[in-house]
């Protein structure tokens, strides 16, 4: 089928058959189609959608371009954890050697940030020495020693979205369920993951603002990955607020341990224990969520987590002492305090504006090939619903120099509301999106 | 603006700012956008739609891609015909040179036949010697000697138009009020004119099928042209069957010779006669239609406009002779009759199919890349509304070898109707389309 005829039929709103999808991933990739005609087809899929038969195809061609790896021989149903995407989101530095301390398999392949969310590999690389980008030969032993590797995507993994993804950012087609869909879930299926849990973020600070939006994304991820032969589930959890007390990077990596430590704050440890325990359950490791939270807090509190964290780190070439000494983290040049400015009670903290504002200190990035500071970021004082007098440190801005902060001073002043009361939290899931609730969610 | 800031603006449905289409028709030309967002944008134009406004401007940015030119020399208002495409119309050979006979300047740029219809220059180039591609230095002498000039457009003239319609040509975004009118036109308002005939054709042979689609493409070129400042107005004529009895590019330069000698069928001389006549209208040469129609009847009768052509011929280096000695122009080494199956009237002669005809016996192209057989063609004996008896000749079918012969065969009997009685042909011009009446159609 020649790439103007599966384009014209995107254009006039009609389902592409399996073939036409085909030809376009391989096409894409090969250079068969040309990137003009690729974008084309791109906005055409924006603009007229795709069905759900459609996207399963499309994330199956996807995993297909590359190499799907096969670890058969580590037994069992290896299992990953997945999240949209939020402000100091950093369970999974917690979730994964938890769930390999409970006998779980994880293949751990993650992003960098982009935007005013954090990446997994960009906390991580904050560890000296920590090495993300392992070849298949080189995660193996790691897997079969740890239980567990946290690496980024290796060239073999969906070479088809990189391709894609790097032309849908030049051309505003990033806003697709079903392309987002096919480019998240076929860099996680290429991983040869069995199970999966999605954690899909809702909120002011995350890319679905509303419920009925996110619970949209999350049924459409769960039937896709099914359809792919992967036993899939979503949480839909809240992110208006910063998730724990520190947005950063190496900030993040200290929450995480002392999370594993015991003595996290309580949302990170919560939250993280219950998708953990949806991960044991998808794996078919744990029977029901009583005894899978049961296993999980028994590995929080026995101190296993830790020492699987320990042991990744150093099976990754990172310095594992930063366990005991924070000291050996990238340490701040800068360390400015933003103070209350009245009496009251911290009733709000905006997460994208936090997020932005730590991309200011040099946290993050706003362009996909720049570095990041793995020193800076925002460390919460007083969270939401905290009471707080004129001149307390509401948070604590650090950065390499002075030059960073009025931009992120700018921005917390928008972010952050001094009020009467703050609102209530609502619960830590919102919903959960199984393979039979997905099918109605889908539509 | 960023290119991808365009995109998206565009993909939301929101109007384009004319720096932002400005930006677009010259970042496009000069590679500023990469070809992958030229595309992106086209296709979200197609599927969005644009404004009046937004096309006015487009179609403008892309005259000022290219040089205009400056015609103030001759004197008067420069004025050109466009048809929209048909099969058989070769329009254009008896116009120009029976309108600079009645003295009107007339800058023809015309293109090659793509498909089903026809081109000017595929047919003036059957014609030995003569030469189309003329440099703008070279064309002001035609021009002064002749008042016409009947050439392909010169590179000079709207660059962004052959940059964006190769594009669209290969990601299904041809299909667009907007991109065909600003395409169309950005070429005509670049020759330099002050006014415009179009023959918008409707019908099951022209791009337009209904009169409903044809009215607004007609009122959308005469708004668009209008707004940058050229008297403009379109006349639908019916396409369903062939213009005249020639189809081709050699017969179809006899039957517009006969036609300047008064020997011509009599549905092109009359369509003739009245786009003519409307030309020296909006040229402000005649007072109206019938002071036009009378000076265009006596530029005919005197033979004016036929030594008018034998001039021009003579001035773009072709062989003028061929105006006398019809043997001079290219010769098919086969004639095939095609015969009437039964007794009966020709009740139907499909121009779309009568067209791909032509193409299969090698007087068109199915790629612009390919070349043409000047000698090919078909030749109507018997038009719709003719008695035949079994067994007589309805058309003749013209090429170089007998291998062309049974594709076209196959397309004729599908093609020509022998039944009770033909349909009313109905009236010339169906509708006329002028600044006014564009308006309320382009809406």
């Amino acid at each position: 089928m020649r790439a103007v005829d599966v384009i014209r039929h995107k254009r006039d709103g009609e389902r592409l058959t399996p073939d036409a999808i085909r030809d376009f991933v391989a096409g894409s990739t090969s250079g068969a189609w040309a990137d003009y005609q690729t974008s084309a087809l791109l906005m055409a899929i924006v603009l007229k959608g795709m069905g759900l038969d459609e996207a399963v195809t499309l994330t199956d061609a996807m995993v297909a371009s590359g190499q799907r790896l096969d670890l058969r021989e580590f037994g069992g149903i290896p299992v990953d954890k997945h999240s949209t995407g939020g402000v100091g989101d950093k369970l999974s530095l917690v979730i994964a050697p938890l769930a390999a301390a409970c006998g779980a398999i994880v293949p751990m392949m993650s992003g960098r940030g982009l935007g005013h969310t954090g990446g997994t590999l960009d906390k991580l690389e904050s560890i000296p020495g920590f090495r993300t980008t392992l070849s298949v030969e080189e995660m193996r032993p790691v897997l079969r020693q740890t239980g567990c590797v946290m690496i980024s995507q290796t060239n073999d993994v969906a070479p088809a979205d990189r391709k894609l993804y790097a032309l849908r950012d030049v051309t505003a087609t990033v806003e697709s369920i079903p392309l987002i869909c096919a480019s998240i879930l076929s860099k996680k299926i290429a991983e040869g993951i069995g199970a999966l849990v999605l954690d899909v973020k809702v909120g002011t600070g995350a890319f679905m603002k509303t419920r009925e939006d996110a619970r949209r994304l999350a049924s459409w991820l769960v039937s896709i990955a099914e359809q792919n032969g992967v036993r899939t589930e979503a949480l839909l959890t809240p992110m208006n607020v910063p998730l724990g007390r520190a947005v950063g990077n190496a900030n993040e990596v200290v929450e995480s341990i002392e999370t594993l430590k015991g003595r996290g704050p309580r949302d990170v440890e919560d939250l993280s224990v219950r998708l953990t325990a949806r991960m044991l359950c998808l794996a078919g490791i744990a029977a029901d969520d009583v005894a899978a939270e049961r296993q999980v807090r028994s590995a929080l509190s026995s101190g296993a987590g830790l020492e699987r964290f320990r042991a990744i780190i150093h099976a990754q070439g990172g310095d594992a002492r930063v366990i005991d000494d924070y000291s050996r983290l990238p340490q701040p040049a800068v360390h400015e305090p933003w103070l209350a400015p009245a009496d009251g009670v911290v009733a709000g903290m905006d997460a994208e504006r936090i997020g932005r504002a730590a991309v200011a200190l040099g946290a993050g990035r706003d362009r996909a090939d720049a570095g990041v500071d793995g020193a800076a970021g925002i460390e919460i004082m007083a969270p939401v619903g905290t009471s707080v007098k004129r001149g307390d440190p509401v948070v604590v801005l650090a950065c390499r120099d002075r030059s960073r902060l009025p931009a992120a001073q700018a921005l917390l002043a928008d972010a952050i509301r001094i009020g009467g009361a703050a609102p209530d939290p609502g619960p830590m899931v919102i919903e959960r999106i199984d393979a039979r609730s997905a099918v109605a969610g889908a539509n």
